[in-house]
């Protein structure tokens, strides 16, 4: 090595060592005639110093370090007279002896700091050097490391990774297809994975029996801060297992990795339905670091006259508690905040509980103090707590409150970055209805079970069949998901058959699948999670860009390689393929 | 858990108790109104007995019960009377006390046994059944332990995986890409990487010190057996580095592997010299599991009045130890093996070194006894030895003689697939001449050094440079490579005009390199590990599909599948794409 330590790891029990550093120049500065410059690698900074016993050419050389110079140094291990308590190598300082410039730099185009000065754009452009920023390092080797315990853990319990293909199929259900031309098989494509479910079930009819994958899937979908057109994924499935069983082991593995790389216990995981998600939280991934929960007033507030609550569907608010001190003007401003087409509700009723004990509603017309005394209790509403109230459609009344509900949260403070509430959301629907396409889809995917007790809802009310399917949630964000799989043909059958696949389309497509389900295919289920979105999560960011060495922006574009770009004719011709543009 | 134990773990301390196990039916049979059933799973098998004893009912079942019929049994662990000490379930057997079928299966399309009457093309559509067999299994448990071993090794070093892009960009530089039309930036294409090359790079600059990624990489080469379109890559990377610190650690990883996986030491590899390689072996990857160097007999053969000697460039030939009972027909076949267009050679010269004493060459009109005395020296030959000599232009007859070595070496059994010779081949040349194009290219790429002391030939004498790169073989295999890179834009530069790219070409690819070669570059190089052959070199197979879960055929179809396929016109509309076959 062009070194003998790094520049973390030099202490007081050092001194005296003659050794040679490599790293980059992070800053220097001259007081009195002593010269001091901190040089930086992944490990840490070390001080060197150059004082007036250094040679006078080390001396002249070393004033004309500019930062993020690449050199080497060889010097003696000394005691500081001023210590820096804050980094481990603060005791020390190295008297340089011999200096060799390893590399130049040209000044960066922003700060290679904790905080920076460089917009995303530039930032982008210049990705390897925002990487060398301790945050965004920090970032990618919390990433390593929860790799590294998955991988470890799953392994231990015979879990064992298998490498699923890159080049597969394009099938035309769920979200679109990245797809790759073949030369050799001209006007045929491969297509990149949307997960690698078709190929963990067969490895599952192989006998695999427990299988895992940290693997990059590929979605061309519109992008935005949390979706990249590729991510990874932490790929399982496992046979002869029940829902239970897959709960329990990845309740472990979240439980572990949160012991292991926070240092937090998180005790057991809340469980709820999915029915009960909806109904409290109006969302099937709740954030539960705070309750706030739904409360339902139809019973309550209908039949008084007031015509927008007779004739809503449901009448749903929550409990802003403490916020009665809210003025008109900031719940004019919520008012409209709901009403952009992002959230698209139509008003908002609200009742102060005064601290005076008085109850103030915007519809007094219509309660009163006695009736609204009856909504404070249904509220479990104490004096000084403000009561916001919708009305309308049941789903779409549902949708806006949870907007409204992590609104409030972030306003009282309740959604701190380094609490962390899982839960279970179980019992999702199998189908949901598509308006555009007038039909059926799968939630989940085609291949998650029903519930064998909701089977014969499926021609009578396809949307109350429940599945075998859940999802864990952190902080209100979905990072994982499964299902008990349908492991018997006729059944997959039947649920192509619902989802609008004739007999020919569905054998065409996943013939391959139905065929080995033939062949003593066992009980089995899994999960996913994503990788990005749990490592953005431990890391307390909000966006999975920066858990990602390489990411791409919103056009999809690798702004720093300037992909994706133009290919040669040639090249188009040896694919037979040309472009439409 | 359906089951309580695995089918390979219950033993003689389980006596007595009840458990239940789940697996395939492996075979059944009928003694004596008794009936014994193996089950098996990933862990192995157990024996169920069913007999005189057993409700009437489950034996009727278990008498119909077919091959492959994924079962759930509860039973009590008995002692066997007669023993297979076999399995490490050999002493036990479970009487069953209850049966249930969870699902049945179709008669397989051939033997899921160790030894298999499927055809290569119907084990191909039917995978998921050829992945049942244990040596396939075990192929895919040895991978993972492999990987697994890789990941701990190199973390330990301080090594941290980092994920690059799967979606880059095309370079005309090496192999064909694979290309993805990008939807978002229509007319635009992404491109899958041949390898992480310049991402890793990138991340030196950035100072993350030490990466590696166990990574798919991908070429659209035409295929053969040990050639995927899809492959994958341990691609590891290092700052501060010189070459011996690459060789040191990446020798401790393969040592290490060796040691734990297949319990060998490996002790210290031998190092050669490429020039030294192709001089003795004819080979940059030699197989040094045995010796029969090559033995260069210009000095001594030349000026004898035989003009295919006289007229060569060189004259060269290998000692077949013991094979001098060669009949004339043998050595007319091992001739025309030579002959055929693979090979190319235009004839062969043997000399037989007879038990009696005798020397008896196929050119004795114009060498004696005296002169063949010397040849037989020169090889160290012995009483019963076969000399084989070709003549020619250098390149050329070392590469035919390489053939003929290890064709020697496989029939004189001294390829034991049991015994592993690692080598590193050092100094590689850092050009070749590509004669079709009519210009120098990368021998590695286009980022790997050049020896300092040999920058200067570069104008004069390019095929004299050598590079610091450095190969490592098993077995004669190739199963890694690397250099030190070149991490100055001066130098990248010159190479780039070496290679034929005008300044614009190089920007328009590599600006972002050599950029980011401004910034800060350290010092730094790596090595990549083809993982799918060292997994191969451990299995003992000659190729590298039965390492790989779901290969693809020499067209680069996966006959499972049905992949490649044609898209929906809709599809290519929106990617703005048409196919021109």
């Amino acid at each position: 090595m062009l070194r003998t330590h790094t520049c973390g790891e030099l202490t007081i029990s050092n001194l005296g060592q003659s050794v040679t550093l490599t790293g980059w120049v992070q800053k220097s500065r001259d007081l009195g005639g002593t010269t001091f410059i901190d040089v930086r690698d992944r490990y840490g900074i070390t001080q060197l110093v150059l004082n007036a016993d250094t040679d006078a050419a080390i001396r002249e050389q070393a004033r004309n370090l500019g930062r993020e110079f690449v050199i080497r140094v060889t010097g003696k291990v000394l005691e500081r007279t001023s210590k820096n308590p804050r980094i481990p190598t603060g005791d020390i300082e190295i008297e340089v002896q011999e200096l060799e410039i390893l590399n130049e730099a040209k000044i960066p185009p922003f700060l290679i700091e904790d905080e920076t000065d460089g917009g995303e754009e530039l930032r982008a452009k210049y990705r390897y050097l925002d990487l060398r920023r301790n945050p965004i390092r920090n970032n990618l080797l919390l990433r390593h490391n929860m790799a590294q315990e998955i991988r470890r853990y799953l392994s231990d319990l015979n879990f064992i990774e298998v490498e699923t293909p890159v080049l597969i199929k394009s099938t035309p259900e769920g979200a679109r297809d990245f797809v790759v031309p073949s030369r050799m098989n001209p006007g045929e494509f491969y297509a990149l994975p949307q997960s690698p479910q078709t190929f963990k079930q067969l490895l599952m009819v192989s006998g695999f029996d427990r299988y895992f994958q940290i693997v990059k899937c590929f979605r061309d979908e519109d992008l935005r801060a949390d979706r990249q057109p590729e991510f990874t994924q932490v790929d399982c499935e496992l046979s002869f297992v029940e829902q239970e069983d897959i709960l329990n082991i990845f309740e472990g593995l979240t439980r572990h990795l949160f012991t292991k790389v926070k240092g937090l216990d998180l005790g057991d995981f809340p469980r709820m339905q999915y029915a009960d998600a909806m109904r409290l939280y109006g969302s099937d991934k709740p954030d539960v670091r705070f309750g706030m929960e739904f409360v339902e007033l139809n019973d309550i507030v209908k039949g008084k006259g007031f015509s927008i609550f007779d004739n809503a569907e449901l009448i749903v608010g929550i409990n802003a508690k403490g916020k009665a001190g809210y003025t008109r003007k900031q719940l004019d401003e919520l008012t409209e905040w709901l009403k952009r087409p992002q959230i698209g509700a139509t008003g908002m009723i609200y009742m102060r509980y005064n601290t005076d004990g008085s109850l103030k509603s915007s519809v007094d017309k219509f309660y009163n103090e006695d009736e609204l005394k009856k909504w404070a209790e249904a509220f479990g509403a104490e004096q000084g707590d403000l009561i916001l109230i919708l009305a309308g459609q049941t789903d779409k009344v549902r949708k806006q409150l949870n907007e409204l509900r992590l609104e409030m949260g972030s306003r009282l403070g309740l959604r701190d970055k380094n609490k962390f509430a899982p839960l279970w959301v179980l019992d999702f629907p199998l189908l949901e209805f598509d308006e555009e396409s007038g039909r059926w889809h799968a939630m989940h995917h085609p291949f998650t079970s029903p519930k064998p007790e909701d089977i014969a809802l499926l021609d009578t009310d396809p949307g109350a069949v429940r599945a075998n399917a859940y999802d864990l949630v952190i902080n209100g964000t979905e990072i994982g998901g499964g299902s008990i799989r349908i492991h018997n043909k006729d059944l997959q059958g039947l649920m192509f058959k619902h989802l609008g696949f004739s007999k020919e389309e569905a054998q065409k497509q996943f013939g391959f699948l139905m065929d080995a389900f033939e062949f003593g295919a066992p009980p089995h289920g899994g999960i996913a999670f994503g990788f990005d979105r749990l490592c953005s999560i431990f890391a307390g960011l909000d966006s999975i860009r920066d858990v990602i060495a390489f990411p791409k922006n919103n056009s999809g574009r690798d702004v720093m390689i300037d992909s994706p770009s133009v290919i040669a004719d040639a090249q188009m011709q040896e694919l037979k393929i040309k472009t439409t543009v």
